[in-house]
């Protein structure tokens, strides 16, 4: 069988685990406060161009995201998301565990716009009962996004725009976010991102890592007292080493960006693949996920050798599926798929 | 400066870098329903002899107090623990931040016993208002305590006697279990554990692992959708298969005991060495931590070459220090310390 | 300016003043526990034909809601409710505050339906991710809807057998279930819905009353404790009895469903009024609540003398308002709005 | 029986039941924004001699606290609180539902003092592990306290001193509070108490309302959004206007400090009783709740006419019980429970 279905399917890159050992022995401060940490915090800040970003290391998204979306909101506020939004499906409604709402819109293709945004903000103020309502406290979204969409950095300008005017921080979840930066056609740069996003993450967990996601936070108000947040959340590593020398590792030279390109690419030919056919996406991905929707015989013939997610319904006789890829996914192993598509009846 | 302040200072043991390198290419499913996490659970509950038991896997203590605590009480309900327990003074008030007060009890040595646990029921239902007051709804303990100190049998048989009577799950952190499990004079076995407790951990973190928690639900009433709880705080890793992988290589052929058994033996050098020279401690423990009551300029001297904790404040000039000994810990620099001890003037 | 924009404009009807007044120098025992609040709860069991039912009475209808919901949820679980329901987008998060999500569910016409729940409840279980998802715990209804809106026997009946299969608890919300008992065309009764329902409540505030709730639980899994969740909650009422006498007063001789008809009444010579003219409805609504859709030339007319509130957009130039009636609107009062409807340009 | 338990066995002074029987059939605007509350809002401010405090109007004591604090922290604090503090022990751990930790502090006549809230200040910014523990974010005390004591000036205004530098929001509950003001000895007014605390509020539930509390926010940091929380925490009444006609009553000629007199008036007697007798009291309360320490017998005897609460024990042999008066209490009944205080064998 061959692993398709996620990008967390293998361990981590082997320059991380070569870079576990060789430091395996050295006694350090617990809890984030060694010198790994500290020196991967100097080289993101680097790469984000910006000197006074508090950098945070945690284990994971759904601890990431539940800790900073608990640490802004008061209690009477809730967070913008789309729909399709990580935090208002797959996460057991942590958001809400924390006794805020995800105020989920509906979009077209993944992604939020501006001026929905806007939207939502002026209806709430506009309405004389207000009060009875959520107040809208934040806008979150993901790049790229759940369906492998990215944005444009005109649309997070604009995103940011409307943010700033009504004062609404704006939170990026960039769990997979390295896809996103090698994507074809992609114009947004980290530097664009810190510096339109109050608080975002890189993503490491599914780019690599054995896990961990490096919060960036740039927003100084959101600086305050965050390690008691992480903490709180359980999200404070006894051992945050362990996360200090997985970045340095990855962000050091480059390391990051090559996996994410080699996972793109794989993805690239997967996609190439099934376009050739004629086949349909539910969206029009750059990233190292891919979305065509195939027949229930489609699926059958090619789940008798890969693995891969079914996503969702498109019709009655249609579902859309998912084929990932990443570092560790093997050009022979495309390959073999590939000669499969095209041999599939379409 | 050698470390003594913690037990969780360097990575793992070599043998679990070396499985997680073997594996690494492997691809798994996630979010532990892998193979290595089904094999570390079967092993786990051979060596607790029970069968039927649950065995989960979490990547730190707070996260598991608090995604098991949360999950057995109902809202009106708080969790009886020592004054001195983690939860109640370690864990920026996660407890709380679900909802549940903990409803702590002043102790005299850091173990709660069986007859103060039954004051607190009876006066809680004793009490005619007690709809006003917070309803105590599970019982939570630590072995060895936050102080080092271990539950005899017979101690655990009269609190599990208490709890069953009165309808009261009861919760046995286990974070630092292994070194209690070897202690000196130690008469509690895992498959005692197993028996007399709901639900309990053994701690992978501060023994020897990179990381993790191997949590073990006995009671079949608590069982009943855990992963939604695992999920919903942020604890379920997606690459699940790190944990599975070293609680295997932990368990398989006795190297937690191991290492619990190295890192007692340098404690018990380091606490004979304070008692030849009359040191008092704050509480006497045969376990990894040990608590010297020493003067300021004791402790002047020996931060010189050493990291230790300043615990509590004993009197005006006297504080209570901690020196944590751990599988990594060197013999040699144990008898430089031993060294220093003795030649501290007291 | 004569009031038609709610039904909680006018304190409460004379007969429940003159009791107050009557038992004022009266000593009782608090919270409830006094024989006015025995009695009312003997009055309510009997009109519910339900011997063994618990009754509480609270404050108000968010307060009640939030009580009852986070009292039945496990932490992963969130309830079920149509989008326009009150708990959804007129409480402030109050749900979301207790740490759950509203499964909200789209509605034609504010009523959920059994298949449309059968769905959300087999397309969860059907997931095998279902893990990293909200599982959905409860259904909540209202009755008559905020949109006036009510349940035939038939639906309720579905609902439930829906429920019962799933074992998912039934509450109903009847914030104006006055309104819908006395409706033409209603074919519940109390007895059904104390059948049908696992916890309801009998509104008093938007029924005459000063402000109260009667909540009936059936459910004997759901009673225990209850009035532990009142307390944390903020609505254990310290005069209690001022809730029981309320409701004996409402209930000892038909009170409450003659206010019930009075308003209904009067809501009907508005409803035939606007409907003689060839105005549209949001809703057909045979209860105290009517939602013609005016122009903003209408609106802007009756606005002159008259209030009433604006409920949602329909088009760009239209907009569907509310017209509500009590047990004190005027019949006086109608008849000039009925003339002034009569002479509005359509 | 006469009773004696608490100071909200009856109803509302008949002023309060005239006022609501005369505006009964006025229609007016919901949820406190009508002219009743407004004026009410205005003859508080008058009397607090603060033109931009905000006012508020809610229905009950645990529902105002929660509200408040809730609205105040952050989640990683806690609030300050006497052990003996209401929100600690009698609301059902409704604080710590909101997610917060009661810091409660042993004290030795159950008031806070400025150097005390201090330690607890430093203590915790002086921890080097300080992000694992719960963050003091504000201070809670009650006066009168829950043992009828009262704070003077000078304590307050130490507190208040304290609270300042650390900038610790200081929160007074005065559910009690008119029973304080009409003290002998007591030297704090509603002018002090507003320019010394941040928010506080002025009880009518246990002084003469049917139900109330009326809070003043001066620290303008915290009005911003208070309906919000008013509202997603179940207190914002439908209608409001009964709050606001009860408390235009109450301080439009100065009735609330009427009855507060003759409630302590009436104490004082019982106080002067069991003191000729040569009674212990638990606390030295100048209010109109008495602490009298009783021997089994004593209470006995006592049972048999008058009911009173039974507070704390204090040996094996001897309880200290509370006898409350309020402004319905009458003085034949005190003159009674005085002969046979005196004629009872000590």
């Amino acid at each position: 069988m061959i692993r398709f279905e996620c990008d967390y399917a293998e361990g981590a890159h082997p320059q991380i685990l070569e870079r576990l050992a060789q430091t395996n022995f050295e006694k350090t401060k617990g809890y984030g406060e060694d010198e790994y940490c500290e020196n991967a915090r100097r080289i993101i800040r680097r790469l984000c161009q910006t000197e006074s970003a508090d950098v945070h290391f945690l284990v994971g998204g759904t601890q990431t995201n539940t800790t900073v979306i608990a640490s802004i909101l008061r209690p009477h506020q809730g967070v913008v998301s789309a729909a399709t939004g990580h935090i208002n499906i797959h996460e057991t409604g942590a958001i809400e565990a924390t006794g805020h709402k995800v105020l989920a819109l509906p979009t077209e293709n993944s992604k939020l716009n501006a001026s929905q945004i806007e939207k939502v903000f002026q209806e709430h103020w506009n309405d004389v009962n207000r009060e009875h309502l959520v107040q809208p406290g934040m806008v979150y979204l993901s790049n790229p996004t759940e369906e492998g969409v990215i944005y444009k950095r005109q649309e997070l300008q604009a995103i940011h725009g409307v943010c700033r005017q009504y004062n609404l921080p704006l939170f990026l979840d960039g769990a997979r976010l390295g896809y996103g930066l090698v994507a074809e056609n992609n114009d947004l740069t980290l530097p664009d991102i810190a510096k339109l996003c109050d608080v975002f993450y890189i993503g490491g967990t599914k780019v690599g890592a054995l896990f961990g996601e490096a919060l960036v936070i740039t927003n100084d108000s959101m600086k305050k007292d965050f390690r008691y947040f992480i903490k709180q959340r359980g999200g404070l590593l006894a051992k945050g080493r362990l996360l200090g020398i997985q970045f340095e590792t990855l962000f050091e030279n480059g390391l990051y960006f090559d996996m994410a390109r080699h996972a793109v690419r794989m993805a690239m030919l997967i996609r190439d693949a099934f376009c050739s056919q004629g086949f349909r996406f539910l969206r029009e991905s750059p990233t190292n996920q891919q979305f065509p929707v195939l027949s229930e015989e489609q699926i059958k013939m090619l789940a008798q050798k890969y693995t891969f997610e079914l996503w969702s319904k498109v019709d009655e006789r249609h579902t859309a599926v998912r084929f990932c890829t990443s570092w560790a996914t093997r050009e022979v192993d495309v390959q073999m798929l590939i000669k499969d598509i095209l041999s599939v009846k379409t």
